[in-house]
């Protein structure tokens, strides 16, 4: 994992989720918004996504585990060495448990989709997987460079805000505004995963970053704001085209009173919100 | 207390009530799910049970307290030594403190259980009696090496995550993930008593663990989740069966229309809940 | 006031304040439960309750600041000695600037009392000036013994719980659970600062306390959670005692009908609590 | 901006800001308490007001970004300066990026007051211009003298007060005495900024203060709360002014049984609040 392709692999799995998150939380809205208009009951169509997601996830994690145990050099599933007396490469071992965590999470989510479960139970478990990636990310970074540090901690904050969101919607019904949230602190932690990979692991040829540096700290400070300015831009543009979408193809053929009536709802609406 | 009997024990006790209360709170909801279809009342069952959760705490209690102080070495409820001018075994007040405010929970749930008071006093009593725990373990640790400090550290975590919630369901009522969030970090907290018992005075001639090796940090950063892992899981057991056990036992005779009912509702519920 | 008679005052005010809390916030309760029997109706004299403690608020604030600034070698409401180019007495500024705030609260309580402002505007200054106490409490200790920093940061401690109590208030209805654990802390605020007295000011030829011995850390840890311990107990006493007495003085009269749809009611609120 | 008129600006701004949202706080809580009796509908009102708001936070983001950039020996929109291989003056892109995320707050209350976006949106963009200005100046001050890093904290401390405050008010419905809370805040950063730019660019030939002496840190603890307590005068005497106003202007011609009527159901919302 202490690698280029060992942080690219995290960042695109948290980039896919954050924006199939994204956009799952605007379509429920829109769907909400349109719903005395449109002829079409999205309900059946969630519940086989909410299966897909855990199917995903389950998926991810396994991929994650067995590309982190089993490359040349990997513990191959040893977590200690009797002969030398010694535990086997941890720090794979630590991104193992992470990745456990996420499975935990794709088989809740599974089972909730299922019935068995309630449904909140998928909001518990990626509670305690973010907790579990906060605190292992937090004990990660052991007689590090500083920059190497840095960076791990900024991974952190940002783990622990999404775990904070998430702890907080779990006592309080989640708006949309709050979801809207944590899925684009998902996209940062995803892009921040990139950024790591390319300070810490430079690739063809390019010289290497100064660790000690302390200016490379102060950029590194705005560039995560940069990064978070473009999670919002990216959130902000599914949410502009989900609502677009939902809009146009599933309202097409209502009639005109309809519309009038839809319009006077979604006054209403949004003056309940502010 | 500074032995391997005295970390197993307060971590039997906590076990014994992260399992107790995590029964307790799936019996409550299985119940009130199946309440149009059961001819069975759990409320005075309910009452019942919480008289004999108090006296259960209070015995615990008592039993940490006087093994605590009455063992060949003990403090024998002297605080401080005027001969020599010195406080006497200070680390044994300390667990004698904690197991003073468990104490005072356990009177607590019985006067609630009595109605002399609101039965949401129980859960202030619980908050400051896991508020004293983290505060006394935060300050126990001077001066030891620093795996010591570091397990102990784990568990400070695990207790103050467990006073949060706790602290968080005074002011929202609790759902039953909450809840269950809530057991398992006792169970988790019960598990970790055993673990360091077994890292700090390892027993059967094995060999200690090197208090100072950083390695063995990593491994039980890891170690503490998959704890975790290990409470969420059975947790999740503790579910399966109280629900499949409530459903087969209170439901048996239920005519057919009343089944079909029930099943609206239930899926009722679970949309109102997701 | 950093001397024996400077933190015995304080004390003494935050005590007067926490009994007078606790007791008013548990007359409040006892005579929502009572309203239906009751031919008394406390509104008139809960507002001019809130009169008299803002009246008192103000005269405790100007009391401390008075003593303050005019004990002999007093700051006499000299900022900055011009001649000698130095801060005149920072220390009893400090002190100067958490009466103040007091102060404040004192005259937003007799504003809200006669309603020219809204009444959860003196729980806005409350925390007002719990926020300024803690803050101040946190930069008071520069340069002194580890014991002295010690206490000074467990009374930090404790009003830094008050006022994340206080603050979750500001948002949710409080419950008579929250309040009683906020006037609590007040208890354990004032009788902490006469153990501060205690240790840090030695009186009557007693030897002082060793500043730097750890073991006077390890027991003043346990110190604090029994000067809390007897706090809960005191909340409990006056709960059981207004209990009682509003029951015993405002319920003689009543009827057995009456009596009993009571009983009926307060059956159902206690459930609806659970 | 590392110059005395650098921090005057952004005081400027601040101080702006929080005196307009107070103003437009005790606004609309006014209007709610008269609408019975009034002739006005404000609603109108509000929306312009919202667009303005908008177009002002833009133009002062505009302003800070050009003038941080285009100052003589400002960075002119280079990062990095390849001939020298270092970056450019990061400190005033630190600034560049705080002013970014206030002018991406502006959009959204444009976007928010023509309706493309929910009306939460806003004060979900708040949150995210708070905690980038609060995580930028965290990371701010790295090799400053002690006063100045302790400066910085406070701004730190206050901004990350605001920025809870906010995050509370994304899951509570917000009521008066919070918003209050975080317009005062606001107005304590402004004043702040000023405070700072006195301190550590002494203008006019004053002597420039000690940077090491931590006197100085003592004072500016309490400096901090008194600008604080001024913040909390200022905010009522807004609230005074206001309610003052929207009383004697628009309740003028009402009829004396609709006076009477008003003054009942005034009573009982205070009640309510209670």
């Amino acid at each position: 994992m202490g690698d280029f392709k060992g942080h690219i692999l995290p960042g695109v799995f948290l980039i896919t989720l954050g924006i199939w998150w994204t956009t799952k939380c605007v379509l429920k809205y829109a769907f909400k918004n349109q719903k005395q208009t449109s002829y079409f009951d999205p309900k059946a169509l969630f519940c086989r996504m909410e299966m897909l997601e855990g199917i995903v996830l389950v998926g991810m994690a396994l991929i994650g585990i067995l590309s982190g145990q089993f490359i040349p050099g990997g513990p191959h599933l040893i977590l200690y060495n009797y002969k030398e007396n010694q535990w086997v490469r941890l720090l794979d071992w630590h991104h193992f448990t992470i990745y456990l965590f996420f499975g935990l999470l794709g088989v809740t989510n599974i089972l909730c989709s299922i019935r068995s479960l309630p449904p909140s139970f998928s909001k518990l478990m990626l509670l305690n997987a973010l907790f579990v990636e906060a605190f292992v990310f937090y004990n990660h970074t052991h007689g590090r460079e500083v920059l190497d540090i840095f960076v791990h901690n900024l991974l952190f904050l940002a783990i622990c805000l999404t775990a904070l969101i998430t702890f907080m919607e779990l006592f309080i019904q989640a708006k949309i505004t709050v979801e809207l949230l944590r899925t684009s602190l998902f996209l940062l932690q995803g892009s921040w995963f990139w950024q790591m990979a390319f300070v810490l692991y430079p690739i063809n040829g390019n010289p290497p970053w100064d660790l000690v540096d302390h200016n490379n700290i102060m950029f590194l400070t705005i560039c995560f704001c940069w990064h978070y300015a473009i999670a919002i831009i990216i959130t902000g543009a599914i949410y502009a085209f989900v609502t677009w979408l939902v809009k146009s193809r599933f309202t097409r053929f209502c009639p005109s009173e309809v519309e009038l009536l839809k319009n006077a709802e979604r006054e209403q609406d949004s003056e309940e919100e502010m």
